[in-house]
Formats: structure tokens, C-alpha cells, sequence
């Protein structure tokens, strides 16, 4: 099963080419990456999917016990993407859970509604959950393995390696 | 009357005092401003207000016969945001509408259905359209000054001055 | 007496003008604030004015007892930067020292041995000295006092307000 | 033989974790890369090697005829960075050299004379020169392959993959 995360452009994100920069996908992916997964503060509605289960359970913002430290990326830009007004669909899986690190794949889409849906973006980013305190590695949790193990799904295939 | 645009924050936003960087909130209004004023590319719906008109007018894109430059800009900085899930809200509306330049006002509050809610920042951006092959000053046209009217307000009175 | 800070442009200042970016002006702004009034890691040489004494004297650094809050920005953009290979030269003064906030002016040149040089934009921003246990401001120490009273000088004075 | 170039961090490089986002660092080997191999405005001068050669020859700035197209990207983040108030050290080679594009190897390093050196990050990013008109790959000119050989070196070897 995937996830779909809309995520919002903005001007800034284009560089002088008139593109969303090629650093600046990877600010989009992590924003897309924090609403799958990240808790939400209790005042603000966490992401669900169609079945209104939430992914959003782990605790690592900043003061939290946890940090998601980023180990490894791998992104293959397909298209160049202009700026558009409405958002751009991410679409997220896990293709990897070890015991302390998951891997986090990405499509990236044009915007709901647009026709013909075009496939701009593909990458994977490669987590460590580690303990704020010490520094070290710590297990993914049981309520953290059971919220995203429907999320599992192939690893990403990239072509150009 | 005045505009109101949800902006989507992102972790990126924050720097390491873990608030919005001051000087990202300048890209946030940027992003509130462009939803309000740029014209829609033909396939995306532009921003409406409550009686389903458009001040979406301007074709300031890139590649479009006219720039608008940023010629000032002022803002206070009223309370630190923390990471919202959920946008905060951009409120707008135009202090001056001169000749070629406006004056546009904005005042950032906490996003919509948190209680109680925050005014956390406001400002003011002065705006020239500019003749994209010239570089000089281009008047505001009539549909432009048409659109805009509607939302000329008493421009913001700054405390700290 | 004012203190001059090199400041090294990114091509991702620039935006789909290609020019450097109206808000990230403020990060560069931010970068030569705190080269010129950040205490330096032990190992690393703060900056130095022409006398060999430096300004680099507040602890504001992630995790020391100051936060240093932005208050208030107030820019004039007067010509739009291309990207220089070559580092901007910002020149910093202090416009007012109070109890617990001071004003830092700046004006933003070409880079050094570009002919002729060019003022490309002026700033001023309010910093208040937070207390980072208590949230409050604090005094501006002695030491701090003595750093920066050297480089007072004349508030500037904005020409479109 | 490897080129370094020293990139300047920013403040507003830290994200709330008072680390170098995984996302900005793309942003740093961008500039590293656009140092070595972009080719300088005739005012300015290019970065040079021990021997006073210069492997800043495309003509990719902005309005050029090439567009500097990312494809791919890979990065190995192996610790986190804090902020340093000195330039990191980026070590770039070519790890191919195609028919139209090449693929630039990196590894960024603590700034120059703090021991022990510490190497933070490893990764490699795929460029397809792209002929700005047709929007189609453009063959690598004899110039350009004749300064960039004397860099070409053994790809990186990624752990993680």
C-alpha cells in the first residue's frame, strides 16, 4: 500500500533555471517523509490513509527522545518540474524495515487533476532511528512496526546505477 | 477587505533554535503574495476570495513581459513559530496602490481551528512591476488596478519604528 | 567605525529571475550578522577588524543561555544581484545599542576589485538578547558592551518610507 | 587529482536537529561543483588547481547555451555537521566521463587545519549538458573534455547500497 502526501511548491523552490532545484526535491521529499511519519502535536491532525489508519507515530521532533538521522539518499530526476500552483502528489512506501533503520521510497507526480499525470522524481532515503540521549542506533518500536508494516512494499528499482 | 492564504510550513523552515528562520518567513509571504497576485497558468485554479472573485492577475511568471521587484520590505516579528502541521494563515491586503508600484500588507497568524489564535508576525513588501525587457517601471493596468481595489486598506502601522 | 564581512553567493540564492532571492537576502544578511557578533567555536578564528580586535563576543549559539531574537527587519533593495563567483562584501554597523536589543545596519556591495562598486541593497534588523531558560530579554553584558560600542554609528536612513 | 573547493556554511544550513539538513548539503556540493566546473565571468577568476589550471569551462550560467541538467544523485551522509564558522572542504573528481555527461564524485571534509580531519559525507551526482534550445543532451565540446581528464578517477564505491 502507498501514501499519498500533496505537497505544496513554492516560488522559491525554482532555481535560476526556472526548475524546482535539484536540492530543493530533497526538502520536498523530507516534508512529505515528516507528514507520513512523524507524530502529530495533539492539537493538529496527523496524515491518514483511505482506511483512516495513520503512519504518523513516530516522535522525533525536535525535543523529542528520538532523532530520524538521514544514513543515505538516491534520487533520479526523470523531468524537470515548473512551478505549479497546486501541489505536487508524493507518493511514499517503505521498501526496507530493519531493526533500527527503515528505507523510504518516492514517487513524485504532477498535481491532482492534471492530465497526463506525469512521473517527475524517484528516490530513496535510508533512516536511523536514534536516541536522542546517546546518540546510538535504537530498535523501531512494536506500535511503530505494526503503523507501517502495510506500507511495505518492493524497493525502488533505480535505472541509471 | 483582505485575502486570507493558508501556506503550508515545512521542517526546512526551522533553523536551530527550532522556530521559522526569520528570514524564510520572507519566502512564506513571498509564497502568500505570488497565490494572491500571479496569474494562474491555465490548467490550475487560481485563489479566489469569498465572493468568488480572482485578484490573480498578474502575469508576472517567469518567461511573462513583466518582473515584479521587490523594492522594500519591513516586518516584525511578534512571537517565534514552531513547526505546524497544518498552515498558518496569511492574511492580505494592499496598503498603497500607486502608479506602477503597491504596497502589500500582510499580517501571519497560527493555522485555522487552533485556539487561541496567534499573531505571530507582520509586514509590509513594496512591489514595482517592471518592463521584463526594458527593466523600467511598467504602470498597473486597468484590469490589474480593478482586480486589486477591492483590497486597499489602511497600510500597517509598524510598533517599533 | 564599521566592520566589512565577505559573504560567498549560491547559485540556489538566485531564483527564476535569476537573481539573488529577495528573502534569502536575509540569510546573507544573518550569515555576516553572525560571523561579525557570534562568539567562535575555540578552534576557529572569529572574525577581526582592522585593529585585530573583534565584535564576535555573544554566545548565541545553539544550546548556549542567549537566544538571539529578530524583532524587526526593515530592507531597501535598490539594484537586483546576478551571481558572483566571487563573495559579496557586506559592511555592519550598529545604528542604537539598548538595554537588552541593538540595531545592526548593513549595506550590501559588489564584490571587492569589481569596478565600479555597486550598493546593492540596505537593512537594518532589532535583535533582543533572550534569556533561553526564561524566554526573556537580558542585558547586554559589559564585555559585549565594550565589543560593540566601537562600531556605532549613525542609525541609516531609509529613502521610501 | 581531485580539486577542493572550500564552501562557506550558513547558519540557516542547520535545520531544528543544529545540523547541516540532508537536503542543504545537496546545495553545498552544487556550489563546490558550479566553482570547479562552470566557467567564470570574464571579470572574475576562476578556481585553479596546484598547477594554475582551470577546470571552469561549461558556459552553463543562466541565458548560456546549456542547461547543467541533474539526473541522478547519490549521497552517503556518514556524521552530522554542526556549524563552522570556517568553509568545509569539498574534494571533487570525475568519476566518468560519457559522451554527454559526466558523473562528479565528492567527499566533504572538516575545514582546513582542525584536527583530526573528519570526513562528513560521500556522494556523486550524474550532469547531462543539455543544449538550453532543443532541450536535448549536447555532446561534452573537446575543450571541456581535454581540461576535465586530468580529474577523472576511480568512481565511488558506496557502503550502504
Amino acid at each position: 500500500m502507498r501514501l499519498t502526501v500533496p505537497i505544496a511548491l513554492r516560488w522559491s523552490d525554482l532555481d535560476a533555471y526556472a526548475h524546482v532545484n535539484n536540492a530543493r526535491m530533497l526538502s520536498l521529499l523530507e516534508e512529505a517523509r515528516i507528514q507520513a511519519f512523524w507524530r502529530a502535536d495533539d492539537r493538529e491532525a496527523p496524515l491518514t490513509d483511505a482506511v483512516g489508519a495513520t503512519t504518523a507515530v513516530l516522535d522525533a521532533r525536535p525535543g523529542a527522545d528520538t532523532f530520524s538521522l538521514i544514513a543515505r539518499q538516491e534520487v533520479e530526476y526523470l523531468l524537470p518540474i515548473p512551478y505549479h500552483r497546486q501541489p505536487v502528489e508524493v507518493e511514499l512506501w517503505i521498501g526496507h524495515l530493519g531493526g533500527a533503520s527503515l528505507d523510504v521510497c518516492y514517487e513524485v507526480y504532477s498535481p491532482a487533476g492534471l492530465e497526463p499525470r506525469v512521473l517527475y522524481t524517484r528516490a530513496a532515503t535510508t533512516i536511523v532511528l536514534t536516541d536522542a540521549a546517546t546518540g546510538r542506533p535504537r530498535r523501531i518500536s512494536p506500535t511503530e512496526r505494526a503503523a507501517w508494516e502495510p506500507y511495505l512494499g518492493e524497493p525502488l528499482r533505480f535505472r541509471r546505477r
